[in-house]
């Protein structure tokens, strides 16, 4: 039932390697289904906030041009495809190689946005979210982390195991607020699409949220939802459900970086049974980040597995991509999560080769999109 | 691969034999996954049409509450559940016991509909339909239907056979329009939830219909979406993209009765290299309606096979359910489908002594709600 693992050239664990092990050969040659949830908040549209999208106005359209690349290959809600200031491409690039080269089934979950993507997605009742400084940012939290219960549940039935994921700009700010208010961190550890975090932007606007919705650090830790509601984004209530449904019965890894960190923290308060059924499962890239330290929080919110799939730019032909590696981009839309569940689930067969050769061959499509 | 079927207790083939051994081997301890399409129109609340609701106006709630009964196992769009004039049950409570015994996981579309339900489903764009007599019955065709395309397609990735099936109120009357404009019955053949099935009611608004929509008899036999658009219902552009994605990988169960012959003539027009992938699953009740020929019907459409499960309400001490061997009901929610699909999946496992079982626990509980 359990083949030995040798896997360490593609994928590197980080944080609780004994619970790793036994979590990675339950989902050794295990069929595995991908799921992105989208939302987002106007608080993308701060300028200087988010890069995911070439202007702030675009960063709203970022998530569901993500999953319609996805599904058909393409953008239909906007033309090109997503990219921060630069040219430097959306990581649905890598998710896009790992699910055609895996052929896992994937669901796209829409936790609310203001542009809706052309793909069938599944619709939990989400609404788009407001600006966190409002201290109001989320409506319709408990339906929509009670429909993504179910939908944990549901896939959980079918499948041996689950990444799930998110794109929602502005993330890893509301990410941070998020932590804060349950007490998780209080050093700003967080990433960002650049390699200039705007730590300081990021800061203020978290301190005005929380301040807005009248609570301080750690004030909200046993309520999760009620943190999400006032200082989270859309991606969150549906996607802690999903994570808590389907991590009731089979392995899940929660893939991203911060943003997942988030939802993680949130679905350990709510439940903290299922601490065995999740790993974070994220980049090299990110690992690597001298600015952000997904290692620290992931510790600080359990000893929960964090594995990192080890794809690498430096060689890559294309500028766009060799700038993952100088600190852009580097997580989102699952692009580990699903790169490490392509790995495993084929037992070895996709590997970070074959990975960056289907890539490069997308890429060079894409770019005759841009 | 394919071990020695003896259903014949629990499910009994009418056409192609053959055909139907072939594809039932196939789906023999296979792991199957189960689809309910909503939608309704206007035409329901016609009075005299629809018995799917206690009122004309209740049919509009119907679909909904069919499907909150299969997650929840309660409705919440409205009181009590689902009924015929008379307190006979809906048939999602066949639906639910074959679910339930199966583990099967299962998907609700949402083709477009008057009232929400309260579940996770996929959103495709649709809108709930208008009266067939505007000519004009439905929004969006194109759209809902490469959406259903889709969904099909993703999962058919990861399960080996799929049962599509619908809720929609009215829907016989709009099944037989759509089968009227393309060709496939002059006659009216088509069943009713009611034992007095008003056919003359029915082929009056047909005909109303197919004048609004400037279409006689056979003229738009190859432009099944423009058939739906004009004369059919929001059902069933999703639940015609979900059988033609689903059955291009594995065998598709087409759940149902006359509604399910419209959706399966419409598939086959669009993709005829589906046929050996496609059987209709019904129940006994609706192969012994007098008032109706669903052998006929299928026939009709091509040399495709019909299964029907054996369910037999003679004995049950429940009036409201001995009512479905009067004729009241007989299917609908894809509860033959599924039950044959529960059969099928765990190799005779679940059979319909144990259905029964299960169904009349779960009536008793339902009864309390009623």
């Amino acid at each position: 039932m359990n083949p030995p693992i040798d896997i360490s050239k593609d994928v590197i664990i980080h944080n609780a390697p004994r619970r790793a092990e036994e979590i990675l050969s339950r989902m050794w040659g295990g069929k595995a289904v991908f799921t992105c949830t989208i939302g987002n908040t106007l608080t993308s549209t701060i300028p200087g906030v988010s890069d995911a999208g070439d202007t702030p106005e675009l960063t709203l359209y970022t998530p569901s041009a993500d999953v319609e690349l996805l599904v058909h290959g393409r953008t239909i809600c906007m033309d090109g495809i997503p990219i921060n200031p630069g040219g430097i491409p959306t990581p649905a690039t890598v998710t896009m190689a790992a699910l055609a080269l895996s052929e896992m089934p994937f669901h796209i979950i829409n936790g609310g946005v203001n542009v809706l993507p052309h793909v069938p997605y599944f619709d939990v009742g989400g609404k788009a979210g407001r600006d966190i400084r409002t201290g109001e940012a989320v409506s319709n939290v408990q339906e929509c982390y009670e429909k993504g219960l179910v939908i944990g549940d549901i896939l959980g039935r079918s499948n041996d195991f689950l990444v799930a994921s998110e794109s929602c700009t502005g993330g890893t700010t509301t990410a941070l607020a998020v932590l804060r208010a349950m007490g998780i961190i209080e050093e700003n550890l967080v990433s960002s699409s650049s390699p200039n975090n705007p730590k300081e932007l990021k800061d203020k606007i978290v301190s005005e949220a929380l301040k807005a919705a009248g609570a301080e650090y750690g004030d909200l830790r046993h309520e999760p939802l009620e943190a999400i509601r006032r200082v989270g984004d859309s991606m969150m209530p549906a996607n802690l459900g999903l994570v808590i449904g389907a991590a009731r019965r089979i392995p899940v890894i929660l893939g991203g970086g911060t943003q997942m960190v988030a939802v993680l923290a949130a679905a350990l308060e709510i439940d903290p049974s299922i601490d065995e059924n999740v790993i974070v499962g994220t980049t090299r890239w990110l690992i690597n980040d001298r600015h952000s330290d997904i290692v620290r929080m992931v510790k600080s919110v359990g000893d929960i597995p964090l594995a990192a799939i080890q794809l690498d730019y430096t060689d890559s032909p294309y500028e766009g991509l060799r700038a993952y590696e100088e600190g852009y981009v580097k997580e989102g839309v699952g692009c580990g999560g699903s790169a490490i569940a392509a790995v495993l689930s084929t037992c070895g067969e996709v590997n970070c080769e074959r990975l960056l050769q289907r890539i490069h061959e997308d890429y060079k499509e894409i770019l005759k999109m841009i």
